[in-house]
């Protein structure tokens, strides 16, 4: 997976005008400002930071969030599991409640020395943990989902049946601690509204802790996090580590919802003007919703950004230019608030932010790297190619 | 790419109890019974059938289309034309306008011997490939896109540039036809709407066609099709080719525009239950948007499906139950209409049928094949893992 002197097998490509349309490109001088702003932002709230590796599904762009040690991450899948511990990560939470089907490869991660800790909410669930790690010899850490906006999974802190698997999981010696999600905060459009989701999240999750404990029941990890309330907390007393993922590329719903700018978002997709329909106030172009992904988040926002919005090569906004419309191999540029359509030749490259980064980025095997601190002319170089995870 | 002896890398699975969920999977028997309706209708409408690999991308499944002998394709990237003509396919159209970069793709296969048709509208496109085509001494064979009802690209029959194109393109050896899509096609909710979308995709087609030939530029290929117009066209006199790609696995949208029953969509994903929100209504799955896609087609439609209907592991639909919500890896399905909420223990399996096969499909390597025409109990047998050509 770790590919940082290659650039596509095919091309010797070296700037953003070489390799085919279209491509995913991603910008470490954004990524690392963006995870500079977060890692200042725990380590004031005096939180562990464990990102959550889904968005990129990169070592290398895992690399870029630390100085040469594997620090805590958070995974999407036991594929991303695996490749984070063959890559040297040795503290991974598994995210997405536990099918005890699984089992057999979290074992296997545990064997090797890693600390897989994995996701509950059921008693069935930990019955099925307990059992797995009396049979292996080895306990499985498994945190305790907790609710706290009704967003999915998850307990709330007051439900009868959090004790009961508390102490299913403390008596095989599986009882790591609650972890809970705001995911309803995608939705909380104004600062206040965000810190007032950060501060239920945390005192969600600090209750069921509680709770536990005073039930005679030990709780080490008490872990909150999402995007928005990462950036928003101001108090995270009783928290031991905050998760967030989508930071380190950041999108188009993350800049409608104010956590980050336009010119945060690390992430793009080069593609190129293929037609015109002048009648219908149309720009055609080769990168359709296999390219960008089908996700139209921001819909649900006050601007709506379409698939996404258009920069020049060289990232430059281009006013009033959104990509309306797509095909699985088509995108549809238009105009709006009265902006006029500018005159893109045929064989224009463009870059389009993208609504939802982690749904574009996993429509591609990997990033044509560059750095947007070095002088650039219109197109920047390549600096590399850095592949994805993919698969489950 | 061509796998077919093997299962997933890691797994001899047998059943569809077997491999870690979320996976894709196609019942060929199903593929296989789509491929001779479409094949009956392109006989009986003398026209030869010019398959689209897009939704498929396995050369696997495209085996499935013939007996033994590569046939015309469609394709949509380059990637599907090379992977193609790696397999043997010696006669492929590319459906996307050709961007000018990428003509040296172009040109190494014509080289290769394999009949790559390109598409284009303009007259810097055609000046291109008459520029490439002279450099290299080959002629790059280019049909030009007809728009038929304004969904994207394309010229209007009447349009003056078609005749300057078309001479561009003759004088340099390159014309070779023209092409239309009836994209709108999929906006059209009654039969008798889509017996007039194929006799308007047919018409203009044969229209631009006609004028080329009345000014003495003659065109070899009428192209036409989309999966809903190739189903309802009754007349196809003038065309000589049509093309459909979705039929071969079907989906919901398809099936919501009466193309297709439930039963006859090949494509699903395997998910498992993994927690309940009953006070929500909810069953949690571990199948979210990365394992069907963002595709949410059919909510343009009168009867929404969400992200898609339920069926068991054999492929029985669970009455009223829906998959309302995705996160990325996570799936939440809800009854609807008045039906109860399953009983669905953690650990219970369950097939969803996607509402775009293109879509979905994306988001997998490969498909676990099985064959519903063989008897079976709860979980059918894999018979093989079926890779996808990725990329562009």
């Amino acid at each position: 997976m770790n590919t940082r002197e290659s650039t596509t097998p095919s091309s010797p490509a070296r700037t953003l005008a070489d390799p085919d349309t279209p491509f995913a490109v991603v910008d470490v001088h954004t990524v690392r400002r963006n995870v500079a702003r977060l890692r200042d932002r725990a380590d004031r709230l005096a939180v562990t930071l464990r990102p959550h590796v889904k968005t990129a599904k990169s070592l290398d762009v895992a690399a870029l969030l630390h100085s040469g040690t594997p620090y805590p991450v958070t995974v999407s899948t036991l594929a991303e599991a695996e490749a984070f511990a063959d890559g040297g990560y040795t503290d991974i939470t598994y995210a997405v409640g536990i099918d005890p089907h699984k089992l057999p490869r979290v074992v296997a991660l545990l064997r090797r020395g890693v600390a897989l800790r994995v996701l509950l909410d059921s008693a069935e669930q930990a019955s099925c943990v307990a059992e797995a790690s009396r049979q292996a010899g080895i306990p499985v850490p498994a945190q305790i989902e907790i609710d706290c906006d009704g967003h999915r999974g998850g307990l709330k802190p007051d439900d009868p049946a959090l004790l009961t698997i508390g102490r299913v999981l403390h008596d095989a010696g599986c009882l790591d601690g609650v972890l809970t999600h705001a995911g309803e905060s995608y939705f909380a459009y104004t600062a206040e509204e965000q810190r007032l989701a950060a501060k239920n999240e945390r005192d969600t999750a600090v209750a069921a802790a509680e709770r536990l404990r005073a039930a005679g029941l030990p709780v080490n990890v008490v872990s909150v996090g999402s995007t928005p309330t990462a950036h928003a907390a101001e108090d995270l007393t009783g928290v031991t580590e905050l998760r967030a993922g989508n930071y380190v590329f950041f999108d188009l719903v993350m800049a409608g919802l104010g956590v980050c700018r336009a010119e945060d978002i690390a992430l793009s997709v080069v593609v190129t003007v293929i037609g015109h329909r002048p009648e219908c106030g149309w720009i055609m172009t080769d990168g359709g919703w296999m390219a960008m992904s089908r996700d139209r988040g921001t819909a649900a926002q006050p601007q709506d950004q379409g698939y996404g919005l258009v920069t020049d090569l060289a990232g430059h906004l281009v006013p009033g230019l959104v990509m309306s419309a797509a095909s699985q191999e088509h995108g549809t540029l238009t105009a709006r608030d009265g902006a006029a359509l500018p005159d893109l030749p045929v064989g224009t490259r463009l870059r389009i932010l993208p609504n939802h980064a982690c749904a574009t980025a996993a429509q591609h095997r990997g990033y044509h790297i560059v750095d947007g601190s070095r002088p650039g002319g219109p197109a920047p170089a390549i600096e590399a190619f850095w592949e994805r995870v993919t698969g489950w």
